[in-house]
């Protein structure tokens, strides 16, 4: 029983051809994945096929000619899983959608219409948008500093949390003879007035079916964590070593507990690539091939991204990383600060770097049951709870289908069928109660 | 082939139980169908049955308890048309979105995607949001006075047309020898600097199947028909008689001329219930039977809607219709001036306005005969180029489908089958011309 009682947890990520920005131009790959509604299909088959807990789509709101290929041209998240709503039946639904430029009537409204359409499948994966240029998209003067989006983010939450308590899950009665629709005492109209927003409510939708949907969080800043601790059922997050992710995860729990919250009311999921070869040399050569594909010069506009698009052509890519200030602060912090780091402290030259950003090696590469050794040893040492995987090539996903879960399952790690309807049943989470609802329990 | 060259067209209504705000008692309504999602399939998979050119969602985003029950809780627009998109294969799908919420940005990727996602299916119903409380859910001070409305909804939708322009239709060359993913002389960046609105661009969907969603404009007011003769390319109205609907399609016709566009840009649909029977007295019967469900009280909540929810219970309901002064001009305009010259013209009361609004006979009540006479009559004399039909009763839309689409299939007026795989298409309007492209080519 203590190996059933914590069990792995697996998201699929859909972005496009698996592997790096260049893995479009493989022979393997379908090259307009990311705006390809047969592709995703037959991923997302594959992924219930795999009996994963969740599909995961991240999302950006500005592009510029230097962006990545398979972000010029997208499907956009709410649209995507909501098709795929119907056309699954046990997978979670998860998207990215930013706090930064959206109004939380319409997010809460969206993501709980989503959670009524798939059954209790839906997630909301909440960033705060990276890209300083998105407020050009946006008719704003500036992109909202780092720490404030934050604090928008937090503000912002409780109101979708709230509007999602508007309805008790029996608060419609909907008797034919008596012509009573719902039951007024099981309404409740937030009436939320905060510094950043002033939302009245109710929300035009009812309760969903798993209370509301799941919240997941991917910053690694501390604000980030501090808003997941605070808000969320899980992480999406990425760290280099098993002892990196275990002081994360603990983290994490410290932060939960302060909060008043246990440790096992939110997941961490660690951001991954695999790829399966039939033998270490093969995935090697698998890696090798993908990441030919992408030219130095692609590799320093992929760079440039992380630092407000700037211009790395400029340097000698033989030369030592450059100094180039605190650009990006504002943007991808975390990720900016280990590259800065990263480079001082192995001495790299900007080629190594912009290569190593664009062609990363992937987490875990080599046989089957390789990969599957080094997910059963993360997740057993504490690491985490979970992985959100993508393939490292375009076939590499469907090789971990294929032949690693078989063998997580055969370990007694992963399940074998899904054993509930809803994703925060399937994920073990517990089921939210409704604030006012707590509430008024509390007074009577 | 002058038949064939003007078909009718039909849109079906998705809205909760059909018929009045008290259908969901009805004994063979489903209860909850505003949020029932094998309702909601069903209800398409008729509507593709009877070759309907489109289904059609409208929407509000405030409520409060007194609002028709199937508004308190129901599925949002975009995820419901883009969970529709893959269990469709033909049929269109047009939701309704308001301008004065929501930002060009987001609506147009979210358009944009849903048209990709269906194959050239997707279609926006631009709707400037006539409830004043809407603002309460949105942290604004005021609900934007109507005509400001209607000028904020014009740049809007000259930013979203910029952005769907975004990529020209060939412009993903996607070529895995040279590395050229697109041919950067197609993509167009909007820099839109309004008024209203600064969006840069360029848009991260490409060019859609159908060039662009295909735009619905609902209002009836000047500024509405103004916009739609700017803008639209289908407008969604409502006349009582075929007089009154032909001087309201002449006048936009002649606004068409005006803009230097073709009438045969814009296709207007005459909004319209119908019950069916196997006489005349037994679809009379029906009628009743629905009716009879609404209470006056009921009638009298519904009719303050209109009018900011106004307590129309203070009143006699054997009185006069009351003095309520310019209550709602900023939010229904044409909707109340209608209702105030009603009951100035007719003498009534309270009670016969209530239950008049809250139980409007349907426009075509009689056997399917009589129904498809009334259809072509009003079709053939030029008062509309279409419907948008909704039941009323629960069982009436399923009813039209049986027994009226064959009738107006058999007189030459409605399709057999679908002629095409778009929405466009399929409605017989041109195919738009990218306005970057265009540009070029006139340079050159």
């Amino acid at each position: 029983m203590s190996q059933q009682s914590r069990q792995l947890r697996l998201g699929a990520i859909i972005q496009g051809p698996s592997g790096n920005m260049s893995a479009w131009r493989h022979p393997d790959a379908v090259a307009d994945a990311s705006i390809n509604v047969e592709f995703v299909q037959q991923l997302a088959r594959k992924a219930e096929q795999g009996r994963f807990d969740f599909l995961f789509i991240a999302d950006g709101l500005y592009i510029t000619p230097q962006s990545i290929p398979h972000f010029l041209n997208r499907f956009e998240p709410i649209t995507l899983l909501s098709a795929l709503a119907l056309v699954t039946r046990h997978i979670g639904l998860v998207g990215t959608l930013s706090t930064s430029y959206s109004e939380p009537f319409t997010v809460a409204r969206q993501f709980a219409s989503l959670d009524h359409l798939s059954g209790g499948r839906a997630g909301w994966n909440v960033v705060t948008t990276p890209l300083e240029g998105t407020a050009k998209n946006f008719s704003r003067a500036k992109h909202t500093e780092h720490d404030e989006r934050y604090r928008v983010a937090s503000e912002y939450l409780q109101v979708t949390k709230g509007l999602w308590d508007s309805w008790e899950a029996d608060a419609f009665t909907r008797d034919k003879a008596s012509g009573q629709y719902f039951d007024p005492t099981k309404l409740h109209t937030l009436n939320h007035q905060g510094h950043y927003y002033q939302v009245q409510g109710p929300l035009n939708v009812g309760r969903t079916p798993q209370g509301r949907p799941i919240v997941f969080q991917a910053g690694a800043s501390d604000a980030g964590k501090a808003l997941a601790a605070e808000a969320a059922d899980a992480i999406y997050t990425r760290q280099e070593t098993p002892e990196q992710a275990k002081a994360f995860r603990d983290d994490v729990h410290q932060r939960l507990i302060a909060q008043g919250r246990s440790p096992d009311e939110l997941l961490v999921f660690q951001g991954t690539s695999v790829i399966i070869g039939d033998s270490e040399a093969d995935a090697e050569q698998r890696y090798q091939a993908t990441a030919q594909l992408v030219t130095l010069e692609k590799a320093l506009e992929y760079l440039g991204r992380y630092f407000e698009h700037h211009d790395f052509s400029q340097y000698d890519p033989d030369a030592p990383f450059p100094d180039i200030g605190n650009l990006g602060e504002n943007s991808f912090r975390s990720t900016t600060d280990a590259i800065k780091h990263k480079a001082r402290a192995g001495n790299l030259t900007l080629r190594q770097v912009a290569l190593e950003e664009a062609t990363p090696r992937p987490s875990f590469l080599g046989t089957a049951e390789q990969v599957a050794d080094g997910l059963a040893h993360w997740f057993l040492s504490g690491a985490t709870d979970g992985f959100i995987v993508r393939g490292g090539t375009p076939t590499a996903f469907d090789d971990f289908v294929d032949q690693v879960i078989p063998l997580l399952q055969a370990r007694g790690l992963y399940r074998r069928e899904y054993e509930a309807t809803t994703l925060r049943e399937n994920l073990g989470l517990p089921e939210p109660e409704n604030q006012f609802a707590a509430k008024a329990q509390r007074v009577a």
